[in-house]
């Protein structure tokens, strides 16, 4: 394919990205296939000689479309959101024409610098602490990161190089390996999969901090935990929280989804704390319109997180070596501050604070359908765009509602576990929706109530009449489930 | 900016970037600013209301283009090639578009499922032994990483946890950490610094294997090396060559440049011993046409990865849980194997061979040239695309040398030690370098190299008709540049 042919397919995929976007609604929100359902689509080799463009867009509705959940339709309310905007969209085609690899500053220039600037405009949106700013002479600064587990795992690495190093300075005859073994890490009882996963790639211990009734942990659950260890011998090192703390450690705060809504004043509260912090993550390709992948990461002090892994090689050497450096595991990196500077300035602060607190909006909206249905309760405080609600009644029955919501494919949920029960979460998350979807959804969740409770009230009825009539006793029943 | 708009404006870069890809070559390859050139060139906060589209794209050559390092220059010779195609292209708009987060199969089915079937297209066309494909029922199977340095992460984990694993099934007393502080990887000398990096990421001991002559490592060192550290109880778990091993060790197989050439027969010998190997990979986005990031990963037994960090919460739980798994560091990911599809199937194997073909052949080129003019000596055997190439003399010499090639700004190249030499890397990158570009880069070096002699030869002319002269003595100049 030559310039002239990407000139003409190119513009044809315009056409074709925005028609998928402007009509996902109409495709079934879930696919409905087995696992394997691809392989045989398509041949077990790639061809020996070219094959036409026109059969491979072809293929893209016959095999791919099929097997995609629509993270874009407006009745998708699983997970998060996957943020998208069509000048995201722009800026990433213009990251992969220039297809730099921005592994330092002389790799390209524009690349690295852009990247910190366009850090600071959003942490100055965020009204993080003058700390966390680069400027030209900050000793902090930010960085993305492809994901917030990137973040979690770069920030515990640069905990534990530096507690070794503190450690070491007043017992010189520890070994590195020695003091690891003595190293805690604690997180909340209720936090990501990917605190406990950056511990144990790190070979640290980790130990979690139990959470009161509205899940959170509490300042002192954390202090009598780490009391404990420091009197077993043990070095507390790192938090993953969202409470200061006092002791020597490294506190990161991972906001990865809550984060887009700090740009709001009134919802910028939430983060009160945060001068406390040495690192901060949160996703823009969350919900700040930016498409994945783009974590934004802040630390108060950039050369911990440098020094963490000081090892340049000859061919990364150049001139203006203390301008690039390396914060992220992968050394390779796609232009990806590009992405925010487009949406920064196709929006505008006042557009993107519009679109957080037009989804919060929707959120309170299906929160109010929920509570004025005596059959459901919400389960945790509705503070953004993320709804927890159940039946009241077991968790069988709301795993019955979930599965009967999937198979559906109308809109697409997943459940989350909060003390021990199953929950359902509703997350607004497309760009694209609107009161219209919301309202279909709650209709959709209230009809497949309906059929689900109507079942199992003819089931107690049959019974019922069958106990009375002396057909059918209850405890032979249970004996005979039990067989 | 909405559906609409995103057809204009979207059919508007089409053509700016065929414009850019065509024209790259008019562009100086490298920048001339000095670090910190883009703060002052753009505000320090992100606009209140939106911008106008015009003024973003107008800032795309006022700011960001004189900064950048361009890798799609055919002048572009330094680092290694970052791959680029109109069909990745093509396909990344896709996958944006789509901006599905993979990190399960119920996420996107289509995504994880392409993904494997597409890593086994590319194993076959590599020869991969069968023990790396997944197929319907295979052990082995492909992912895709970011980058080399995660899928060399990735792969020193799994090692840690399966050699913990191992040593605990015999000496059931000895804990996680207690293992960790014996644990040893290997690796050659000239290994690229990610493996290093790893081993520091891992918490574990890293020894470096010396190499031979040929700057490859011997099995009898690494053997020694091996029984040394076992006599010293120590526990050798890893290594990342290109040799095989008998030692209960996972040997990982790094060709992240290199791996590209195997689908043509007469390289793939290149990869024999590849069935000794527990892991193995390399990055399409590197010479396969594919756009960045793009790193291709097999194993042998996929739940050996998989195991290295079972912690599912329920949020990601689903019906078909096998299917999907965590073979990466980030949760989420792209729809990245889009590209390959595209590239594969427009391309075809045939012409993907051809592009290899034609580029070792450019290297080949320069190589004669290099050997031709006696000032000049070949570094290294000049195998692929890479060509290790210095003028007779000392280090400083060609430092001058590459200061002005970087300087002068019409082509591009970083340099790398060999055996404490100082040596210049000439790499064919761009995907539309051609003879006419190797023969003007040539022609620039050797006319910079008159010129630097040139300069030299004078000095020293001066220098001997002041000495035969007496007005200098040597002994008394080396003193002064002392002082």
């Amino acid at each position: 394919m030559d310039a002239e042919e990407f000139r003409r397919r190119g513009k044809e995929m315009i056409d074709y990205v925005a028609e998928y976007l402007e009509n996902v609604e109409q495709r079934p929100v879930y696919p409905d296939l087995e696992p394997g359902y691809l392989r045989s689509l398509i041949p077990s080799e790639a061809p020996l000689e070219p094959e036409s463009y026109e059969d491979i867009m072809k293929d893209m509705e016959r095999v791919i479309m099929p097997g995609i959940t629509h993270w874009h339709s407006p009745y998708f309310f699983a997970y998060f959101p996957a943020a998208s905007s069509y000048p995201a969209m722009l800026a990433d085609m213009l990251s992969t024409a220039i297809g730099c690899i921005g592994f330092s500053w002389a790799a390209s220039p524009a690349c690295t610098e852009l990247e910190t600037v366009m850090l600071d405009w959003l942490g100055k949106m965020l009204q993080l602490p003058e700390s966390f700013i680069a400027g030209t002479d900050g000793q902090g600064g930010g960085v993305i990161q492809g994901t917030a587990s990137e973040a979690t795992l770069m920030s515990l690495l640069a905990a534990r190089c530096k507690a070794v190093r503190r450690v070491q300075t007043y017992t010189s005859d520890k070994s590195e390996v020695e003091i690891f073994s003595q190293l805690v890490a604690y997180t909340s009882e209720q936090a990501h999969s990917s605190v406990e996963r950056a511990a144990l790639i790190g070979g640290v211990m980790i130990r979690k901090v139990p959470t009161d009734s509205n899940y959170a942990v509490r300042g002192d659950s954390l202090k009598k935990m780490v009391e404990e260890d420091k009197a077993a011998g043990l070095i507390p090192f790192y938090v993953c929280a969202t409470l200061g703390n006092g002791e020597n450690m490294w506190m990161h705060i991972d906001a990865a989804y809550a984060g887009s809504a700090f740009i709001c004043p009134e919802f910028r509260p939430l983060l009160n704390g945060i001068e406390f912090a040495d690192s901060f993550n949160f996703n823009p390709h969350k919900w700040l319109l930016v498409n994945f992948d783009c974590s934004a990461m802040w630390v108060k002090k950039r050369t911990d997180i440098i020094g963490a892994f000081k090892m340049d090689p000859l061919y990364l050497k150049h001139e203006n070596q203390e301008s690039g450096g390396h914060w992220q595991i992968p050394l390779g990196r796609r232009f990806r501050s590009l992405k925010l500077w487009f949406v920064f300035r196709m929006y505008g602060l006042q557009g993107l604070q519009a679109h957080i607190r037009k989804q919060v909006a929707l959120a309170k909206e299906f929160e109010s359908l929920v509570r004025a249905d005596k059959r459901f309760e919400i389960c945790a405080e509705v503070v953004l765009g993320l709804v927890c609600f159940r039946l009241k009644g077991s968790n069988e029955l709301n795993q019955n509602l979930l599965k009967k919501i999937t198979n559906s494919r109308e809109i697409h949920l997943v459940p989350c576990q909060l003390s021990g029960r199953f929950v359902l979460r509703f997350v607004i998350c497309a760009r694209t929706t609107e009161s219209r979807h919301i309202q279909q959804a709650w209709q959709h969740i209230t009809q497949l109530t309906f059929e689900l409770l109507d079942v199992l009230r003819s089931a107690v009825k049959v019974l019922h009449f069958m106990h009375v009539n002396e057909l059918w006793n209850p405890c032979e029943s249970a004996m005979l489930i039990h067989k």
